[in-house]
């Protein structure tokens, strides 16, 4: 028995899943396959309204439901308006958004600049964070952008545009992760742990 | 920010899928938000397509792309139509199929009769089983349920049906499995290997 086209294809969906590979995909096809027809029917239309009912917001870059209008946390006046973190994914903001920590707005830039993979300055919305800037009420931007070389780079680009502007740049604070053992730091996250010690 | 409904119901949605804890199915209802408008559309028809194409074939119960039609192996002139092969699931059939080592026809329980789960012999396709006997081709049964408890108690069952049957009934081999070190061998499936023992 040759494998069914149908089934092949339900396979080659689940595989583009992030840590699906071949063989789980297959598992999946077939567990989908043996769900009730409930939870099928259920599942596709999930996957249909994500399709056609996330937009993303206009102004910060995150998911929302509402088409062409500004997400909640942009249109959410409990939170703090004069601070943008900068961060490069959506997830990287969900990340910060689901720790509790930050109150003021997002920018999310879609990725990060990048020669190997050719991201340029231009694929982003740099232009759209500095035009948010520009209109006048944020006093800090936070660049949340992960510290590996890209992440880096395209965080000082951004801070140089940002430099004849009127605003506190930031960007977080590198180091030892809490919980960590010293004996297995890195050398480069040491040699920050180093710089940017703090009087106790 | 609350997380959106719409991004909720897809993560339940991946949740529900072999293998992917909570966690996981929040990282691909993301991933698959992130994906390009064409590969969404693909996956969604993928599994729409799965949901109104693939039946149960109403003779062995494999998966079949025909409707109210046999599955390609009940249909395949060129396998062996006097041996069943009696499974309790697809997926077990696939692996038997996937292995190449058989070429008769195959029988899908539906399950294993389990007071546990409240499996009945009923709730199986016993009586399709046995009907499909006792239209003549079939020679021999071989029954193919796991080496488990309940799997053994099914064939035992079926054996018992069977047996005024003019059919001879086999069970697959228990013993060690090949590559496996001895020293880890568990008893019982060593009482097998004793009980199996054959002549060089």
């Amino acid at each position: 028995m040759k494998e069914l086209l149908i089934v092949e294809s339900l396979k080659n969906s689940f595989h583009k899943l992030p840590g699906v590979g071949l063989k789980s995909a297959e598992r999946m096809a077939y567990a989908f396959l043996a769900m009730k027809d409930e939870d099928k029917k259920d599942f596709l239309e999930s996957l249909g309204n994500a399709i056609e009912n996330v937009h993303v917001c206009p102004n910060c870059g995150l998911y929302t439901e509402q088409d062409d209008e500004v997400c909640d946390v942009c249109s959410d006046s409990n939170r703090d308006r004069t601070t943008i973190c900068v961060v490069a994914e959506i997830k990287d903001a969900l990340t910060i958004e689901n720790s509790g920590l930050y109150n003021g707005l997002y920018h999310v830039l879609g990725g990060v600049i990048s020669a190997s993979k050719g991201m340029s300055p231009d694929s982003l919305t740099i232009d759209k964070l500095i035009k948010r800037v520009d209109e006048g009420e944020i006093k800090e931007v936070i660049l949340a952008t992960s510290p590996t070389v890209d992440g880096e780079m395209t965080g000082l680009f951004i801070a140089k545009l940002l430099e004849p502007k009127n605003v506190t740049i930031t960007h977080l604070a590198y180091g030892l992760p809490m919980g960590s053992s010293l004996t297995y730091a890195d050398n480069l996250t040491l040699s920050k742990a180093f710089e940017g010690r703090r009087k106790i």
